[in-house]
């Protein structure tokens, strides 16, 4: 198989936000989409849901066809076996909990065709915790990616200690043949690549608002203001490469001396407690209350479809 | 003093790449900006770069004025004196050593007028270090710029531990007047805030490629193809704010388990060696040439101009 999949079919098994998001990564690419979720009302609410959002992303020219020629790619599924027959590839969506995804697992290695490949969304879990010693264990990875994977392109592949290289090859060839931007991780560690880069700047963050040294909107104006700008179209190497006359090297030899002092000025780092979440919350609230969150969570997405449309504008 | 601005004049000193940046914002702006260097070719050469710019900035529909109008503003001066005369603000971006600084404001301790605030584009070495016990230290304070200030609007104000409350409120008016956006800094902190943030989250990405987990080039795509979306329009805390339903507490309480296990990950963190930065270089250099470096850095501020111009089109 070279980088243009077979893969026709796909099934969703958890189909809340991020299966449902999925669905119609799939569906828009051209996939027929089985959805099933053990909660029925979830299952039920997934397709008109996602039949919605094709129609914002018809609005901001981000679909090629109607979405009513998209959205009968979707088919409900009534029980499991049903959603994965004759799926090439399943997307595992459901919830971040290593007991329920062990008993998903152990019920698909019971009926699962012998080439059907598995992805799990799990953003935190690695698929060792939950997926080794079956059957099915050589094709079960992580697939992981940024909520809404229809408009953030990018998805972490992360094979477990007992994942085929086939199966990580089915995997970036059927992400790329969607659209997706796929970044390898090599090893399973605890937040994978994403949520640890997250993670870092956001625990500085936290630490700088507890110790007074700036409010969480001035934190956040550095970065949407300043920091975030080459981010959103460039990775932190090729910032820095292009910061120092020299490149990457040069750039490293002026700043870390004072990047390993502002390290380790923040080894001893504990536990967010409650007073901090607290301040934190109550910091947030005061430039946007609890009623208006949904308001901002719609100005946020209508800004990533701006954003997916002039990625996609640029790539013609 | 209201957030209208009097000042009408500034000084440029240290005409560099920083500062000559710092006077197209000023310039742009409606000011005259006098511009000195203790480089006598580095003097000369920043006004014509800043006229090239402004021609750039001109066609990117980011000046209101034409470039031969604004670029009148500019004012060689012929020794430091000259250049502070008049000035109601002073912009320093000199060689960012802490001996070189300290003969400076020694400098300008002797001739700055009564009145003339002073702020220095130091990114990393607070004003203690350099400008306090003098008759000026109250005048004195950190205008710290990502660059190039004419394109990224973010500037940390920082103030010495003898910095007047009168000239943070100064250089707050002056900056929002030229359409910066401006955070506080309330403590002296090493880096502090933007290059704390982005020195959380380097280390992570360094420490990461080191251990093998992901390449250069992954870790690029996990920031441009994901994280970094978000953080050009809002910060972080915003985003998780908006990534759990109960608002950022509700986030905090799922998350903070996986962060701090991360950040325990790292305590141990050391300096970058030699071996590791040359790895990082030979990695970067596979996907960009030495010789490529100057053209990116066009391509870079090209973007860079683009995102300035799409936040002015919102503003309006």
């Amino acid at each position: 198989m070279t980088n243009e999949t077979r893969a026709r079919d796909v099934a969703i098994v958890g189909s809340g936000l991020v299966g449902a998001g999925w669905g119609i990564a799939f569906a828009r690419a051209g996939f027929t989409v089985r959805v099933f979720d053990s909660d029925q009302s979830v299952a039920k609410g997934a397709i008109p849901w996602a039949v919605r959002q094709l129609e914002t992303l018809h609005a901001h020219g981000l679909l090629a066809e109607s979405p009513q020629v998209v959205a009968q790619r979707f088919i409900l599924a009534q029980d499991l076996r049903e959603a994965i027959s004759g799926a090439d590839y399943v997307q595992e969506s459901i919830l971040e909990r290593v007991d329920i995804k062990r008993k998903l697992f152990e019920q698909l290695d019971a009926v699962l065709e012998d080439a059907t490949i598995v992805g799990s969304s799990s953003s935190g879990i690695p698929a060792s915790a939950f997926a080794n010693d079956l059957r099915i264990s050589p094709r079960v990875l992580i697939s992981h990616p940024v909520n809404p994977p229809y408009l953030i392109p990018i998805v972490e592949l992360v094979p477990s200690t007992q994942t085929s290289r086939e199966a990580v090859e089915f995997a970036e060839a059927l992400m790329l043949s969607i659209g997706q931007s796929v970044v390898h991780v090599h090893k399973e560690i605890e937040g994978f690549v994403l949520n640890r880069l997250q993670a870092a700047l956001l625990r500085e963050a936290w630490a700088l608002q507890r110790d007074g040294v700036a409010s969480c909107e001035d934190i956040d104006k550095t970065v949407r203001d300043g920091l975030g700008w080459r981010w959103s179209f460039m990775g932190p190497f090729e910032t820095i490469d292009l910061n120092a006359p020299g490149g990457v090297a040069d750039y490293a030899n002026r700043l870390d001396p004072l990047y390993h002092s502002i390290a380790q000025s923040r080894t001893a780092d504990g536990p967010w407690d409650a007073d901090l979440i607290a301040r934190i919350e109550q910091d947030r609230r005061q430039h946007l209350a609890a009623d208006e969150l949904a308001a901002r969570r719609d100005w946020r997405d209508q800004r990533l479809m701006e954003l997916a449309a002039d990625r996609k504008a640029r790539k013609r």
